[in-house]
């Protein structure tokens, strides 16, 4: 019997994990859904933001399902008991390090993005950010306070060759069941460790996927290009902090932050860790407002990822789309539906 | 009497420099136009992007204008000597911490971008990106190989209080003559370079520049609501890195690239160096299709802060948008002026 441990975390997190766990109970029954406390939640009452008891919970799970951390309540926590340090310590933990973070524009939305709706409907991008290198985790790193007085802050943007590598294979892999199209985006021309992705992904390609169309793409023409024509995009390969930055970008390019999934993966035989986009925006927390799709399309993701149910990820995305086509819409899709009342229009077509 | 040093350099630099030219003489005659040669031109001719001769003269004049660099001609080059080289080598020589890339909206052109019109017009965001630190100069830096066979590619991004001090001072400045509202873009929630930033912007602002309003903004947040909401900034100031990504993606809200200028200030007694925001587009170069709107505009930033003829500068911009409001356009707005007509327009309104 497979496992999800929830770990709803803080601010809307707990609200929009509700909802999953109502999913899953209707689409899976057989799934033993589990849940353990995290982030804030967890620093408040066990004094660190990841207990190891919750990160062994983790590991031996099947998946793992993020509401969302932080909020200012915990600004001014030491740095490493930061909710966000937990975050940061799970995908270490869990060694995911593919960061599958879709772009996907639902056709009842379109109209509903910041750009012309005709460069957005039918936008389909997917987006792999290498999640446990680089700069997040390169040593040395730190303040130090030099002998004038001034302070120096430092960090250390580092990849090898084999962290380049398997985030490039599961770019070239997912290209090949889509549109068979790779972009990979560095800033070669000025990063030392970029022109090693550059060469890293070249030479991979050329050993063993000549057969996918392979573009390299500096990270601010990307920027540019996501806003200039996103279609022109299919799977987009790029390091932790580029694709931080240029998914985000993407992601308002469908609509609303509130429908965005992402799932971090590593070894096959591992668990995933899956978590919506957004925050945990404590301005509406407990208001019953937060649009639950998001984490909603999050277990899809796991469904299909990690929980093998593809038939069952398929079902729920069907399940999403008729909710949308129907024209239910929580506040930040410009509708009225509470958190539950979409829940509902999901469930009512599982 | 006042010297421009232009650096036409590679692609449609030449072309586009030809009419800053032309509108140079036509507005402010007095003003001594002098060439040198640079980039990839200057590579083919001394082995060298920038040459010490040219570095010096660019030094003794009072304004420095760069049409642009680079092109597929030079990918293999020797790194160091590649044009992009060039152009870091002279912004570190010339000390001009501060870039001032503006994202602004020619009315006659907000229907021209990607978001929806509403969203645009009127935009006026001012980007203040640190030029001379970060992962761009941090050492140390390189490609090593690791005693496995595998290599390792690191960069170091740093900072020291002064160099944010400086950047964030010329934001506060421009602000208070602006909206009086700044917006500090980082990751302090990841990079300790990113939380120094934070915290030396926050104490700077709190002794210096209280009377203006200061938000900070994590870096991934803010590339989001640059295509949300765009309107909602006034001046944005961020590090090297942060300030090349977002300031593109920005660029593209105002319609097209071929409308952008920048300026690259340091000390007020020192020379500037100004540059279009777009590359030297090789597919187009020598065709005379280039809009040289961007050049232009980047001569009227250099008129306004390095060779203070700001009556110029305001006559030269008056005739950019006179030019715009009766309908020209080069083919990058959706036009058929050639880059000599479009030149014209401007001229003839000066
Ligand atoms: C919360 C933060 C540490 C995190 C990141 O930067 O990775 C977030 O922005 C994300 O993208 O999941
Ligand atoms: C050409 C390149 C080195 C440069 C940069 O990254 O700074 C360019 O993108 C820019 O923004 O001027």
């Amino acid at each position: 019997m497979a496992t999800l441990l929830l770990l709803p975390g803080d601010g809307i997190g707990p609200e929009v994990c509700a909802e999953v766990r109502r999913v899953a109970a209707a689409l899976v029954p057989s799934l033993v859904v589990e849940e353990a406390i995290y982030g804030g939640a967890s620093y408040d009452a066990h004094g660190t933001p990841l207990t190891d008891e919750v990160r062994d919970r983790a590991l031996a799970s099947d998946a793992v399902l993020m509401g969302a951390v932080g909020g200012p309540k915990w600004a001014d926590a030491p740095r490493h008991l930061r909710p966000e340090a937990g975050l940061l310590n799970l995908r270490k933990a869990m060694n995911v390090y593919a960061n599958l973070r879709p772009a996907y524009c639902f056709e009842a939305l379109a109209g509903a993005s910041s750009l012309k709706t005709e460069l957005v409907s039918g936008l389909d991008i997917m987006f792999v950010r290498e999640l446990v290198g680089g700069v997040y985790f390169g040593e040395p790193r730190g303040i130090d306070v030099l002998p004038d007085g001034q302070k120096k802050g430092y960090d250390t943007a580092l990849y090898t060759t084999s962290e380049i590598e398997r985030a490039g294979r599961v770019a070239f892999e997912l290209a090949r069941g889509r549109k068979n199209k790779v972009h990979s985006a560095e800033k070669s021309n000025v990063m030392e460790s970029g022109l090693l992705w550059k060469q890293v992904i070249t030479e991979l390609h050329k050993r063993e996927y000549p057969d996918v169309e392979l573009e390299h793409i500096l990270a601010d023409n990307c920027a540019m290009q996501l806003v200039r024509a996103p279609k022109q995009f299919d799977v987009i390969v790029t390091d932790n902090l580029f694709g931080d930055i240029l998914s985000d970008a993407a992601a308002m390019l469908t609509g609303s932050l509130g429908m965005l999934p992402s799932a971090a993966i590593g070894d096959p035989n591992k668990p995933g860790l899956y978590e919506p986009i957004h925050g945990s925006a404590p301005d509406i927390a407990g208001k019953g407002l937060a649009n639950p799709l998001a984490a909603i399309l999050s277990f899809e993701m796991a469904l299909r990822w990690s929980l093998k149910e593809v038939e069952a990820a398929d079902r729920l995305l069907a399940a999403v789309k008729g909710a949308l086509d129907s024209g239910a819409r929580t506040r930040d899709l410009g509708g009225e539906l509470s958190t539950v009342q979409m829940g509902d229009a999901v469930l009512c077509r599982i």
